[in-house]
């Protein structure tokens, strides 16, 4: 996207959630948030396909981008730390300031079309890391385990990162709730109850 | 509810799932999903809010029966187990026969307003499931985890177990997805990689 591109990406995210926030999610058209950017409808719907997707990069170029890294990764021995590195590394990048991605969150998690999008964009980012994962030759149930499991954790250390201090790390808390997960994961195969 | 009811409601979900086969979930409408289960549009919205609804059982029942197995499991020492226990144990048995289920989970990744609904259900028992573990005394954060993580070990065991012969077990296939995450979480807390 050229610099001017992105400069109005930015600038309608900004306005989008701005009016979700002042009059509410369902009471805000994609029109009165190109209108506070100052740009065209049509200008909106060239960068966005819905109201929804203004809060969601717009472009499947997030998903894009976490797929090429778990492709490129220096090596796969350990298929759930490489999904929560590559997570944590890059993931928040493109979303803004911290401080946009505080607001965000809190706008999604309050809205329900909005969380339905947003549990879709990481179903669809667990497919795309279980197939890089699948092409870089790990066994297809612990490719599928490790990128579903792993955007749990990633996701669940992104929110206490949103919540935390702004000097907190993404990839130490990562891997506090990755040690966590490790007191919790049984060790020993028990038999199943019957039933 | 009473038994008429719960006939007519099965015959609404094996009507709709006829007719989301037959001309595509986009094609269909409540009023045809009625028609062909011989009843009014008007008892339609009695059983479910709309029609996507009608591939979810219509009324978070399930998630109430889920939730209150966790309050009530004997010991919440594993809350890991206890989560994928308790599924393994109850969530399909309010979704209809086997193959119903097949036919339904088939639709649903095919679809992705459906796939949006499911997620969101599946995320509404986590937060469910996370409250009643506090409940049961567990740490805040191990019981989120626990909810979160033992939600995609059980999906992807009953994924398997969809696909598998008439006389797998949920509750077997589970643990086994169970064992092969314990072979991926890394034991050793690692540094995490600067940048």
């Amino acid at each position: 996207m050229p610099r001017n591109g992105e400069k109005v990406h930015r600038c309608l995210q900004q306005a989008a959630l701005e009016l979700f926030r002042e009059r509410g999610y369902d009471q805000t058209t994609a029109t009165e948030i190109a209108a506070r950017a100052g740009v065209t409808e049509r200008t909106f719907f060239r960068h966005f396909a819905d109201k929804r997707e203004v809060l969601f990069g717009g472009s499947g170029d997030l998903r894009a981008v976490l797929v090429e890294k778990i492709l490129q990764a220096p090596d796969v021995v350990e298929p759930l730390r490489v999904v929560t590195g590559v997570l944590a590394e890059f993931y928040w990048e493109s979303l803004g300031s911290r401080d946009f991605q505080r607001q965000r969150h809190a706008l999604i998690a309050a809205n329900s079309e909005l969380l339905e999008r947003d549990l879709i964009k990481h179903r669809s980012i667990a497919v795309g890391f279980t197939d890089a994962l699948r092409q870089r030759g790990v066994d297809a149930d612990i490719a599928q385990l490790a990128a579903r499991v792993g955007i749990q954790v990633f996701i669940t250390a992104y929110e206490h990162w949103l919540e935390a201090g702004d000097k907190a790390d993404l990839a130490t808390i990562s891997e506090s709730v990755m040690s966590l997960l490790a007191t919790i994961v049984p060790t020993s195969a028990i038999p199943p109850s019957s039933h």
